[in-house]
Protein backbone atom coordinates (compact mmCIF):
# COMPACT_ATOMS: atom_id res chain seq x y z
CA UNK A 1 0.00 0.00 0.00
CA UNK A 2 1.34 3.98 -0.71
CA UNK A 3 2.63 5.51 2.01
CA UNK A 4 0.04 7.99 4.11
CA UNK A 5 0.62 11.68 3.28
CA UNK A 6 1.68 13.49 6.52
CA UNK A 7 -0.01 16.79 6.90
CA UNK A 8 1.58 19.33 9.11
CA UNK A 9 -1.44 22.62 8.66
CA UNK A 10 -4.53 22.46 9.66
CA UNK A 11 -5.89 24.84 6.65
CA UNK A 12 -4.15 21.78 4.40
CA UNK A 13 -5.51 19.08 6.29
CA UNK A 14 -9.02 20.86 5.72
CA UNK A 15 -8.79 21.32 2.14
CA UNK A 16 -7.28 17.72 1.33
CA UNK A 17 -10.42 16.76 3.29
CA UNK A 18 -13.06 19.09 1.46
CA UNK A 19 -11.73 18.51 -1.84
CA UNK A 20 -12.38 14.45 -1.83
CA UNK A 21 -15.86 14.97 -0.12
CA UNK A 22 -16.64 17.18 -2.77
CA UNK A 23 -15.29 14.56 -4.89
CA UNK A 24 -17.98 11.85 -3.39
CA UNK A 25 -15.44 10.21 -1.21
CA UNK A 26 -16.48 9.31 2.15
CA UNK A 27 -13.85 10.20 4.88
CA UNK A 28 -13.33 8.14 8.18
CA UNK A 29 -11.41 9.99 10.99
CA UNK A 30 -9.48 8.20 13.81
CA UNK A 31 -7.72 10.66 16.16
CA UNK A 32 -4.65 9.42 17.95
CA UNK A 33 -1.96 10.21 20.68
CA UNK A 34 0.18 8.14 18.67
CA UNK A 35 2.33 5.14 19.61
CA UNK A 36 -0.43 2.93 17.59
CA UNK A 37 -1.25 -0.75 18.75
CA UNK A 38 -3.36 -2.79 17.35
CA UNK A 39 -6.45 -1.57 19.79
CA UNK A 40 -5.88 1.92 16.91
CA UNK A 41 -5.38 -0.39 13.90
CA UNK A 42 -8.92 -1.88 15.27
CA UNK A 43 -10.63 1.36 14.72
CA UNK A 44 -8.12 2.39 11.16
CA UNK A 45 -10.12 -0.97 9.74
CA UNK A 46 -13.32 -0.51 10.58
CA UNK A 47 -13.41 2.67 9.01
CA UNK A 48 -11.67 1.28 5.82
CA UNK A 49 -14.42 -1.31 5.70
CA UNK A 50 -17.14 1.48 5.81
CA UNK A 51 -15.49 4.35 4.04
CA UNK A 52 -13.13 5.81 0.89
CA UNK A 53 -10.21 7.50 2.42
CA UNK A 54 -9.07 7.39 6.04
CA UNK A 55 -7.33 9.89 7.53
CA UNK A 56 -5.48 9.53 11.49
CA UNK A 57 -4.19 12.47 13.39
CA UNK A 58 -1.09 12.07 15.57
CA UNK A 59 -0.98 14.53 18.47
CA UNK A 60 0.09 14.02 21.48
CA UNK A 61 -2.39 16.80 23.36
CA UNK A 62 -1.00 18.78 25.94
CA UNK A 63 -3.94 19.53 27.55
CA UNK A 64 -5.55 16.77 28.24
CA UNK A 65 -2.39 15.89 30.81
CA UNK A 66 -2.99 16.90 34.39
CA UNK A 67 -0.02 18.84 35.93
CA UNK A 68 1.50 15.66 37.25
CA UNK A 69 0.53 13.83 34.76
CA UNK A 70 2.85 11.74 31.50
CA UNK A 71 2.31 14.10 29.03
CA UNK A 72 6.76 14.69 28.56
CA UNK A 73 7.55 10.99 28.92
CA UNK A 74 4.22 9.88 26.56
CA UNK A 75 5.70 7.61 24.53
CA UNK A 76 6.22 9.14 20.75
CA UNK A 77 8.04 7.81 17.60
CA UNK A 78 6.17 9.26 14.28
CA UNK A 79 8.49 6.73 11.91
CA UNK A 80 7.14 3.53 13.10
CA UNK A 81 3.37 4.86 13.54
CA UNK A 82 3.65 5.77 9.40
CA UNK A 83 5.18 2.67 8.93
CA UNK A 84 1.95 1.14 11.16
CA UNK A 85 -0.39 3.02 9.74
CA UNK A 86 1.00 2.44 5.62
CA UNK A 87 0.13 -1.19 6.45
CA UNK A 88 -4.07 -0.69 7.00
CA UNK A 89 -4.54 2.10 4.06
CA UNK A 90 -4.32 5.20 5.89
CA UNK A 91 -4.40 7.93 2.91
CA UNK A 92 -3.05 11.00 5.50
CA UNK A 93 -1.41 11.22 8.90
CA UNK A 94 -2.17 14.97 10.58
CA UNK A 95 0.13 15.18 12.88
CA UNK A 96 0.52 19.41 13.42
CA UNK A 97 2.88 20.28 16.35
CA UNK A 98 1.44 22.24 19.56
CA UNK A 99 1.92 25.53 17.41
CA UNK A 100 -0.63 24.43 15.14
CA UNK A 101 -3.21 23.41 17.51
CA UNK A 102 -2.91 26.11 19.82
CA UNK A 103 -1.44 28.97 18.46
CA UNK A 104 0.30 31.82 21.37
CA UNK A 105 -2.69 33.48 23.38
CA UNK A 106 -4.65 30.63 22.50
CA UNK A 107 -8.20 30.87 25.19
CA UNK A 108 -10.69 28.92 24.11
CA UNK A 109 -11.57 25.17 25.47
CA UNK A 110 -14.59 23.42 25.83
CA UNK A 111 -16.52 22.43 28.60
CA UNK A 112 -18.87 19.58 28.85
CA UNK A 113 -20.52 19.04 32.22
CA UNK A 114 -22.91 15.70 32.23
CA UNK A 115 -21.15 12.74 31.55
CA UNK A 116 -17.98 14.79 32.25
CA UNK A 117 -18.63 15.44 35.56
CA UNK A 118 -17.67 11.90 37.63
CA UNK A 119 -15.01 9.09 37.73
CA UNK A 120 -12.63 10.71 35.38
CA UNK A 121 -13.93 13.86 35.51
CA UNK A 122 -12.98 14.15 39.29
CA UNK A 123 -9.72 12.35 39.11
CA UNK A 124 -8.68 14.20 35.89
CA UNK A 125 -10.56 18.01 36.35
CA UNK A 126 -9.25 19.61 33.31
CA UNK A 127 -8.74 15.61 31.35
CA UNK A 128 -12.31 15.81 29.10
CA UNK A 129 -11.96 19.82 28.38
CA UNK A 130 -8.50 19.25 27.05
CA UNK A 131 -10.05 16.28 24.90
CA UNK A 132 -13.06 17.90 24.07
CA UNK A 133 -11.17 21.19 22.67
CA UNK A 134 -8.44 19.16 20.67
CA UNK A 135 -11.28 16.53 18.91
CA UNK A 136 -13.31 19.49 18.03
CA UNK A 137 -10.33 21.12 16.39
CA UNK A 138 -9.65 18.26 14.66
CA UNK A 139 -13.14 17.84 13.30
CA UNK A 140 -12.29 21.46 11.87
CA UNK A 141 -9.08 20.09 9.83
CA UNK A 142 -10.75 17.00 9.36
CA UNK A 143 -14.72 16.86 8.89
CA UNK A 144 -14.85 13.75 8.48
CA UNK A 145 -18.42 11.57 7.91
CA UNK A 146 -16.81 9.01 10.65
CA UNK A 147 -15.12 9.80 13.64
CA UNK A 148 -14.08 6.28 15.50
CA UNK A 149 -13.34 5.39 18.93
CA UNK A 150 -12.17 2.30 21.00
CA UNK A 151 -14.91 1.28 24.08
CA UNK A 152 -12.19 1.44 26.26
CA UNK A 153 -12.16 4.74 26.96
CA UNK A 154 -15.86 4.63 27.54
CA UNK A 155 -16.33 8.01 29.39
CA UNK A 156 -14.87 9.65 26.83
CA UNK A 157 -17.16 8.50 23.81
CA UNK A 158 -19.74 9.59 26.48
CA UNK A 159 -18.06 13.32 26.48
CA UNK A 160 -17.78 13.41 22.50
CA UNK A 161 -20.95 11.82 22.13
CA UNK A 162 -22.74 14.52 23.78
CA UNK A 163 -20.42 17.38 22.79
CA UNK A 164 -21.28 15.92 18.99
CA UNK A 165 -25.09 16.29 19.50
CA UNK A 166 -25.11 19.47 21.60
CA UNK A 167 -23.03 21.48 19.33
CA UNK A 168 -24.78 19.84 16.51
CA UNK A 169 -22.15 18.87 14.47
CA UNK A 170 -22.30 16.85 11.66
CA UNK A 171 -20.08 13.34 12.19
CA UNK A 172 -20.94 10.07 12.85
CA UNK A 173 -19.31 8.58 16.42
CA UNK A 174 -18.40 5.32 16.02
CA UNK A 175 -17.74 2.91 18.90
CA UNK A 176 -15.64 -0.60 18.21
CA UNK A 177 -15.05 -2.89 20.85
CA UNK A 178 -11.61 -2.98 23.22
CA UNK A 179 -8.87 -4.59 21.52
CA UNK A 180 -7.17 -7.19 24.14
CA UNK A 181 -4.20 -8.81 24.51
CA UNK A 182 -4.18 -12.71 24.05
CA UNK A 183 -3.82 -13.05 28.03
CA UNK A 184 -7.15 -10.42 28.09
CA UNK A 185 -4.96 -7.13 28.86
CA UNK A 186 -6.59 -4.05 26.98
CA UNK A 187 -4.70 -2.62 24.64
CA UNK A 188 -2.84 0.87 25.86
CA UNK A 189 -0.03 2.46 25.06
CA UNK A 190 0.69 3.03 29.02
CA UNK A 191 1.01 -0.55 28.84
CA UNK A 192 4.58 0.31 27.90
CA UNK A 193 5.38 1.64 31.05
CA UNK A 194 4.84 -1.57 32.91
CA UNK A 195 7.34 -3.94 34.21
CA UNK A 196 7.19 -7.77 33.38
CA UNK A 197 5.97 -8.20 37.12
CA UNK A 198 3.52 -5.67 36.95
CA UNK A 199 1.63 -6.63 33.64
CA UNK A 200 1.38 -9.78 35.57
CA UNK A 201 -0.37 -8.39 38.17
CA UNK A 202 -2.41 -6.27 35.52
CA UNK A 203 -4.25 -9.38 34.42
CA UNK A 204 -6.67 -8.98 37.35
CA UNK A 205 -7.79 -6.34 36.16
CA UNK A 206 -9.76 -8.31 32.76
CA UNK A 207 -9.97 -11.35 34.90
CA UNK A 208 -12.05 -9.66 37.78
CA UNK A 209 -14.25 -7.99 35.24
CA UNK A 210 -15.28 -11.86 33.69
CA UNK A 211 -15.62 -12.68 37.04
CA UNK A 212 -17.99 -10.16 38.08
CA UNK A 213 -20.23 -10.58 34.90
CA UNK A 214 -20.55 -14.18 36.02
CA UNK A 215 -21.41 -13.25 38.97
CA UNK A 216 -24.09 -10.93 37.63
CA UNK A 217 -25.46 -13.88 35.40
CA UNK A 218 -25.80 -15.43 38.35
CA UNK A 219 -28.14 -12.81 40.02
CA UNK A 220 -25.70 -12.14 42.99
CA UNK A 221 -26.30 -8.16 44.18
CA UNK A 222 -24.49 -5.40 42.85
CA UNK A 223 -22.98 -4.22 45.86
CA UNK A 224 -21.81 -8.07 46.52
CA UNK A 225 -19.91 -7.99 42.93
CA UNK A 226 -18.10 -4.33 43.67
CA UNK A 227 -16.89 -6.14 47.06
CA UNK A 228 -15.50 -9.12 45.68
CA UNK A 229 -14.12 -6.71 42.35
CA UNK A 230 -11.92 -4.97 44.70
CA UNK A 231 -10.94 -7.97 46.63
CA UNK A 232 -10.06 -9.18 43.57
CA UNK A 233 -7.83 -6.53 42.51
CA UNK A 234 -6.63 -5.87 45.99
CA UNK A 235 -5.20 -9.16 46.47
CA UNK A 236 -2.77 -8.24 43.23
CA UNK A 237 -1.68 -5.29 45.05
CA UNK A 238 -3.77 -3.18 42.46
CA UNK A 239 -4.41 0.40 44.15
CA UNK A 240 -8.06 1.21 43.04
CA UNK A 241 -9.48 4.22 41.75
CA UNK A 242 -12.61 3.07 41.42
CA UNK A 243 -14.18 0.15 40.11
CA UNK A 244 -18.16 0.61 40.13
CA UNK A 245 -21.07 -1.04 38.41
CA UNK A 246 -23.19 1.79 36.42
CA UNK A 247 -25.33 2.62 33.81
CA UNK A 248 -23.43 2.82 30.90
CA UNK A 249 -25.33 6.17 29.82
CA UNK A 250 -25.41 7.82 32.46
CA UNK A 251 -22.92 6.67 34.56
CA UNK A 252 -25.26 6.81 37.80
CA UNK A 253 -24.61 3.91 40.19
CA UNK A 254 -26.49 1.58 40.27
CA UNK A 255 -27.79 0.38 43.36
CA UNK A 256 -30.80 -2.15 42.38
CA UNK A 257 -30.54 -4.29 39.03
CA UNK A 258 -32.34 -2.76 36.52
CA UNK A 259 -33.62 -5.26 33.59
CA UNK A 260 -34.08 -2.12 31.23
CA UNK A 261 -30.75 -0.33 32.18
CA UNK A 262 -27.18 -1.15 30.19
CA UNK A 263 -25.19 -1.60 32.76
CA UNK A 264 -21.30 -1.62 32.71
CA UNK A 265 -18.15 -1.97 35.12
CA UNK A 266 -16.14 0.64 35.21
CA UNK A 267 -12.45 0.30 36.68
CA UNK A 268 -9.60 2.52 36.80
CA UNK A 269 -6.40 1.42 38.94
CA UNK A 270 -2.44 1.58 39.04
CA UNK A 271 -0.11 -1.11 38.84
CA UNK A 272 2.70 0.33 40.24
CA UNK A 273 2.98 4.23 38.82
CA UNK A 274 1.06 3.08 35.57
CA UNK A 275 -2.49 4.25 35.69
CA UNK A 276 -4.60 1.71 33.87
CA UNK A 277 -8.79 1.67 32.91
CA UNK A 278 -10.74 -0.91 32.00
CA UNK A 279 -14.54 -1.33 31.78
CA UNK A 280 -16.80 -4.50 30.81
CA UNK A 281 -20.12 -3.93 28.75
CA UNK A 282 -22.34 -6.47 31.04
CA UNK A 283 -25.26 -9.00 29.06
CA UNK A 284 -29.06 -8.25 29.65
CA UNK A 285 -29.94 -10.14 32.56
CA UNK A 286 -33.07 -10.63 30.40
CA UNK A 287 -31.74 -12.41 27.32
CA UNK A 288 -30.50 -15.51 27.38
CA UNK A 289 -26.57 -14.13 26.70
CA UNK A 290 -25.99 -14.58 30.04
CA UNK B 1 -37.84 39.86 -4.06
CA UNK B 2 -39.11 36.31 -2.99
CA UNK B 3 -39.83 35.43 0.30
CA UNK B 4 -37.25 33.93 2.26
CA UNK B 5 -37.16 30.21 3.17
CA UNK B 6 -38.18 30.10 7.59
CA UNK B 7 -36.09 27.28 8.50
CA UNK B 8 -36.75 25.62 11.94
CA UNK B 9 -34.33 22.79 11.94
CA UNK B 10 -30.58 22.62 12.85
CA UNK B 11 -30.55 19.37 10.39
CA UNK B 12 -32.27 20.89 7.46
CA UNK B 13 -30.13 24.25 7.67
CA UNK B 14 -27.45 22.60 7.65
CA UNK B 15 -27.94 20.46 4.12
CA UNK B 16 -29.40 23.64 2.59
CA UNK B 17 -26.03 25.51 3.10
CA UNK B 18 -24.15 22.19 2.49
CA UNK B 19 -26.44 21.20 -1.24
CA UNK B 20 -25.59 24.96 -2.11
CA UNK B 21 -21.58 25.37 -1.28
CA UNK B 22 -21.19 22.39 -3.17
CA UNK B 23 -23.28 24.13 -6.02
CA UNK B 24 -20.36 26.54 -5.92
CA UNK B 25 -22.67 28.99 -4.23
CA UNK B 26 -20.97 31.50 -1.45
CA UNK B 27 -22.87 32.18 1.19
CA UNK B 28 -22.98 34.78 3.92
CA UNK B 29 -24.35 34.72 7.26
CA UNK B 30 -25.73 37.09 9.58
CA UNK B 31 -26.58 35.96 13.14
CA UNK B 32 -29.08 37.93 15.28
CA UNK B 33 -31.74 38.31 17.86
CA UNK B 34 -34.32 39.43 15.70
CA UNK B 35 -36.00 42.85 16.18
CA UNK B 36 -34.17 44.28 13.24
CA UNK B 37 -32.89 47.55 12.30
CA UNK B 38 -30.99 49.04 9.79
CA UNK B 39 -27.67 48.15 11.58
CA UNK B 40 -28.72 44.44 10.59
CA UNK B 41 -29.84 45.38 7.26
CA UNK B 42 -26.54 47.53 6.60
CA UNK B 43 -25.20 43.72 7.41
CA UNK B 44 -27.35 41.47 5.26
CA UNK B 45 -26.99 43.92 2.20
CA UNK B 46 -22.92 44.34 2.71
CA UNK B 47 -23.42 40.31 3.04
CA UNK B 48 -25.69 40.40 -0.32
CA UNK B 49 -23.06 42.32 -2.05
CA UNK B 50 -20.17 39.85 -1.38
CA UNK B 51 -22.30 36.54 -1.01
CA UNK B 52 -24.75 34.60 -3.36
CA UNK B 53 -26.87 33.56 -0.96
CA UNK B 54 -27.76 35.37 2.32
CA UNK B 55 -28.89 33.21 5.81
CA UNK B 56 -29.53 35.08 8.18
CA UNK B 57 -31.19 33.35 12.05
CA UNK B 58 -32.93 34.89 13.95
CA UNK B 59 -32.61 33.61 17.22
CA UNK B 60 -33.03 35.19 21.14
CA UNK B 61 -30.35 33.18 22.70
CA UNK B 62 -31.41 32.58 26.53
CA UNK B 63 -27.79 31.63 27.67
CA UNK B 64 -26.13 34.94 26.63
CA UNK B 65 -28.42 37.15 29.60
CA UNK B 66 -27.55 37.03 32.99
CA UNK B 67 -30.57 36.09 35.47
CA UNK B 68 -31.09 39.60 36.32
CA UNK B 69 -31.35 40.78 32.77
CA UNK B 70 -34.18 41.51 30.04
CA UNK B 71 -34.20 37.53 28.04
CA UNK B 72 -37.74 37.62 28.85
CA UNK B 73 -38.58 41.14 27.61
CA UNK B 74 -36.18 41.44 24.79
CA UNK B 75 -38.63 42.44 21.22
CA UNK B 76 -39.52 39.56 19.66
CA UNK B 77 -41.64 39.86 16.47
CA UNK B 78 -40.66 37.09 13.77
CA UNK B 79 -43.43 38.51 10.98
CA UNK B 80 -41.84 42.11 10.65
CA UNK B 81 -38.56 40.70 10.81
CA UNK B 82 -39.12 38.33 7.91
CA UNK B 83 -40.66 40.87 6.04
CA UNK B 84 -37.90 43.61 6.40
CA UNK B 85 -35.84 40.71 5.38
CA UNK B 86 -37.20 40.35 2.45
CA UNK B 87 -36.80 43.25 1.48
CA UNK B 88 -33.17 42.71 1.06
CA UNK B 89 -32.98 38.99 -0.30
CA UNK B 90 -32.42 36.72 2.22
CA UNK B 91 -32.97 33.63 1.33
CA UNK B 92 -33.11 31.67 4.13
CA UNK B 93 -34.42 32.45 7.87
CA UNK B 94 -32.67 30.17 10.48
CA UNK B 95 -35.08 30.41 13.35
CA UNK B 96 -34.93 27.55 15.37
CA UNK B 97 -36.77 27.03 19.44
CA UNK B 98 -34.97 27.15 22.13
CA UNK B 99 -35.22 23.35 22.62
CA UNK B 100 -33.94 22.89 18.77
CA UNK B 101 -30.90 24.74 19.82
CA UNK B 102 -30.47 23.34 23.77
CA UNK B 103 -31.65 19.93 23.79
CA UNK B 104 -32.90 18.61 27.08
CA UNK B 105 -29.61 17.26 28.69
CA UNK B 106 -27.68 19.84 27.32
CA UNK B 107 -24.27 20.70 28.50
CA UNK B 108 -21.80 21.94 26.70
CA UNK B 109 -20.58 25.35 26.68
CA UNK B 110 -17.52 27.16 25.00
CA UNK B 111 -15.45 29.45 26.81
CA UNK B 112 -12.89 32.22 26.09
CA UNK B 113 -10.65 33.96 28.05
CA UNK B 114 -8.53 36.85 26.63
CA UNK B 115 -10.33 39.29 24.90
CA UNK B 116 -13.56 37.68 26.42
CA UNK B 117 -12.47 39.00 30.50
CA UNK B 118 -12.38 42.31 30.98
CA UNK B 119 -15.13 44.89 30.10
CA UNK B 120 -18.63 43.17 29.52
CA UNK B 121 -16.87 39.87 30.46
CA UNK B 122 -16.53 41.11 34.26
CA UNK B 123 -20.04 42.79 34.00
CA UNK B 124 -21.63 40.11 32.65
CA UNK B 125 -20.14 36.51 33.30
CA UNK B 126 -21.41 34.29 31.41
CA UNK B 127 -22.28 36.57 28.48
CA UNK B 128 -19.18 35.44 26.14
CA UNK B 129 -19.39 32.15 27.36
CA UNK B 130 -23.20 32.41 25.82
CA UNK B 131 -22.09 34.26 22.91
CA UNK B 132 -19.20 32.11 21.79
CA UNK B 133 -21.69 28.85 22.19
CA UNK B 134 -24.55 29.80 20.20
CA UNK B 135 -22.27 30.96 17.19
CA UNK B 136 -20.43 27.67 17.29
CA UNK B 137 -23.75 26.05 16.87
CA UNK B 138 -25.09 28.34 14.34
CA UNK B 139 -21.95 27.79 12.68
CA UNK B 140 -22.57 24.15 12.67
CA UNK B 141 -25.83 24.18 11.01
CA UNK B 142 -24.91 27.03 8.79
CA UNK B 143 -21.59 26.72 7.61
CA UNK B 144 -21.14 29.68 5.59
CA UNK B 145 -17.90 31.28 4.13
CA UNK B 146 -18.77 34.66 5.68
CA UNK B 147 -19.93 35.68 8.87
CA UNK B 148 -20.88 39.36 9.56
CA UNK B 149 -21.09 41.43 12.75
CA UNK B 150 -21.67 44.86 13.33
CA UNK B 151 -18.59 47.49 15.20
CA UNK B 152 -20.83 48.17 18.12
CA UNK B 153 -20.29 45.03 19.35
CA UNK B 154 -16.47 45.63 19.56
CA UNK B 155 -15.29 43.15 22.25
CA UNK B 156 -17.97 40.34 20.82
CA UNK B 157 -16.32 40.76 17.41
CA UNK B 158 -12.47 40.13 19.33
CA UNK B 159 -14.31 37.34 21.28
CA UNK B 160 -15.71 35.23 17.81
CA UNK B 161 -12.29 36.05 16.01
CA UNK B 162 -10.37 34.42 19.00
CA UNK B 163 -12.10 31.38 18.96
CA UNK B 164 -12.55 31.38 15.09
CA UNK B 165 -8.84 31.34 14.81
CA UNK B 166 -8.22 28.78 17.78
CA UNK B 167 -10.78 26.48 17.01
CA UNK B 168 -9.21 26.39 13.30
CA UNK B 169 -12.92 27.26 12.13
CA UNK B 170 -13.32 27.58 8.20
CA UNK B 171 -15.37 31.29 7.98
CA UNK B 172 -13.89 34.78 7.34
CA UNK B 173 -15.32 37.11 9.87
CA UNK B 174 -16.37 40.45 8.33
CA UNK B 175 -16.67 43.93 10.35
CA UNK B 176 -19.14 45.95 9.62
CA UNK B 177 -19.08 49.64 10.41
CA UNK B 178 -21.85 50.88 13.11
CA UNK B 179 -25.26 51.99 11.81
CA UNK B 180 -26.51 54.99 13.54
CA UNK B 181 -29.68 57.34 13.86
CA UNK B 182 -29.41 60.94 11.83
CA UNK B 183 -28.92 61.78 15.55
CA UNK B 184 -26.03 59.85 16.12
CA UNK B 185 -27.41 57.18 18.48
CA UNK B 186 -26.36 53.95 17.47
CA UNK B 187 -28.69 51.50 16.32
CA UNK B 188 -29.56 48.73 19.06
CA UNK B 189 -33.11 46.86 19.53
CA UNK B 190 -32.58 47.61 23.15
CA UNK B 191 -33.26 51.48 22.13
CA UNK B 192 -37.10 50.41 22.03
CA UNK B 193 -36.91 50.00 25.92
CA UNK B 194 -35.41 54.39 25.78
CA UNK B 195 -38.81 56.34 26.93
CA UNK B 196 -38.61 59.98 24.81
CA UNK B 197 -36.81 61.96 27.30
CA UNK B 198 -34.38 59.11 28.01
CA UNK B 199 -33.41 58.82 24.22
CA UNK B 200 -32.91 62.54 24.29
CA UNK B 201 -29.91 61.96 26.92
CA UNK B 202 -28.61 59.28 25.35
CA UNK B 203 -27.56 61.21 22.52
CA UNK B 204 -24.39 62.45 24.74
CA UNK B 205 -23.11 58.77 24.05
CA UNK B 206 -22.01 59.48 20.46
CA UNK B 207 -21.78 63.84 21.59
CA UNK B 208 -19.09 62.39 23.78
CA UNK B 209 -17.51 60.12 21.90
CA UNK B 210 -16.66 62.49 18.97
CA UNK B 211 -15.71 65.01 21.75
CA UNK B 212 -13.34 62.92 23.21
CA UNK B 213 -12.21 61.98 19.10
CA UNK B 214 -11.44 66.16 18.99
CA UNK B 215 -9.38 65.93 22.01
CA UNK B 216 -7.00 63.19 20.89
CA UNK B 217 -6.53 64.79 17.60
CA UNK B 218 -5.15 67.81 19.46
CA UNK B 219 -2.99 65.61 21.52
CA UNK B 220 -4.73 66.15 24.65
CA UNK B 221 -3.45 62.86 27.19
CA UNK B 222 -5.68 59.94 27.58
CA UNK B 223 -6.38 60.33 31.28
CA UNK B 224 -7.67 63.71 30.52
CA UNK B 225 -9.85 62.62 28.30
CA UNK B 226 -11.49 59.91 29.98
CA UNK B 227 -12.20 62.73 32.54
CA UNK B 228 -14.13 64.92 30.32
CA UNK B 229 -15.96 62.18 28.79
CA UNK B 230 -17.00 60.52 32.00
CA UNK B 231 -18.24 64.71 32.93
CA UNK B 232 -20.54 64.84 29.68
CA UNK B 233 -21.85 61.94 30.26
CA UNK B 234 -22.73 62.08 33.75
CA UNK B 235 -24.17 65.81 32.92
CA UNK B 236 -26.84 63.83 31.08
CA UNK B 237 -27.44 61.56 34.53
CA UNK B 238 -26.02 58.96 32.39
CA UNK B 239 -24.87 55.82 35.09
CA UNK B 240 -21.48 54.93 33.40
CA UNK B 241 -20.09 51.21 33.15
CA UNK B 242 -16.92 52.01 31.63
CA UNK B 243 -15.73 54.96 29.37
CA UNK B 244 -12.65 53.88 29.22
CA UNK B 245 -9.51 54.39 25.89
CA UNK B 246 -8.21 50.90 25.43
CA UNK B 247 -5.70 49.42 22.82
CA UNK B 248 -8.63 48.19 20.21
CA UNK B 249 -7.05 44.16 19.98
CA UNK B 250 -5.89 44.06 23.65
CA UNK B 251 -8.52 45.58 25.01
CA UNK B 252 -5.64 46.97 27.55
CA UNK B 253 -6.34 50.58 28.97
CA UNK B 254 -3.55 52.82 27.08
CA UNK B 255 -1.47 54.80 29.36
CA UNK B 256 0.07 56.83 27.36
CA UNK B 257 -0.53 57.67 23.24
CA UNK B 258 1.22 55.36 21.72
CA UNK B 259 1.24 55.81 17.51
CA UNK B 260 1.76 52.42 16.59
CA UNK B 261 -1.51 50.84 18.35
CA UNK B 262 -5.13 51.26 17.15
CA UNK B 263 -7.20 52.56 19.95
CA UNK B 264 -10.69 52.67 20.64
CA UNK B 265 -12.58 54.35 23.40
CA UNK B 266 -15.53 51.74 24.49
CA UNK B 267 -18.16 53.09 26.37
CA UNK B 268 -21.34 50.77 28.58
CA UNK B 269 -23.74 52.68 30.68
CA UNK B 270 -27.48 52.98 31.82
CA UNK B 271 -30.12 55.63 30.46
CA UNK B 272 -32.94 54.91 33.15
CA UNK B 273 -32.61 51.54 33.49
CA UNK B 274 -31.74 50.97 29.57
CA UNK B 275 -28.41 49.69 29.23
CA UNK B 276 -26.35 50.45 26.07
CA UNK B 277 -22.75 49.97 24.66
CA UNK B 278 -21.14 52.24 22.03
CA UNK B 279 -17.49 52.67 21.33
CA UNK B 280 -15.36 54.75 18.65
CA UNK B 281 -11.84 53.57 16.73
CA UNK B 282 -9.48 56.59 17.35
CA UNK B 283 -8.05 57.90 14.22
CA UNK B 284 -4.07 57.89 14.17
CA UNK B 285 -2.16 60.22 15.22
CA UNK B 286 0.46 60.21 12.81
CA UNK B 287 -1.71 60.47 9.77
CA UNK B 288 -4.03 63.51 8.56
CA UNK B 289 -7.36 61.66 8.99
CA UNK B 290 -6.98 63.43 12.51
Amino acid sequence: MPTPRIVRKRAEMRDLIVTNRALGRRIGFIPTMGSLHLGHTSLIDRAASECDDVVTSIFVNPIQFGPNEDYEKYPRDLHADVHLLSQHGVRWVFAPDVQEMFPPGDSTRVEVSGPAKPYEGTLRPSHFSGVATIVLRLLQSAPAHNIYFGAKDWQQILVIRQMVRDLGIDIEVVTCPTVRDQDGLAMSSRNAYLSATERKRALVIYSSLRQAEKLWCSGVAINRIEQELKKMLSAQEIQIEYADIVDAKSLLKMHKNNPNASVIILIACRVGSTRLIDNLLLPSQTLSSC
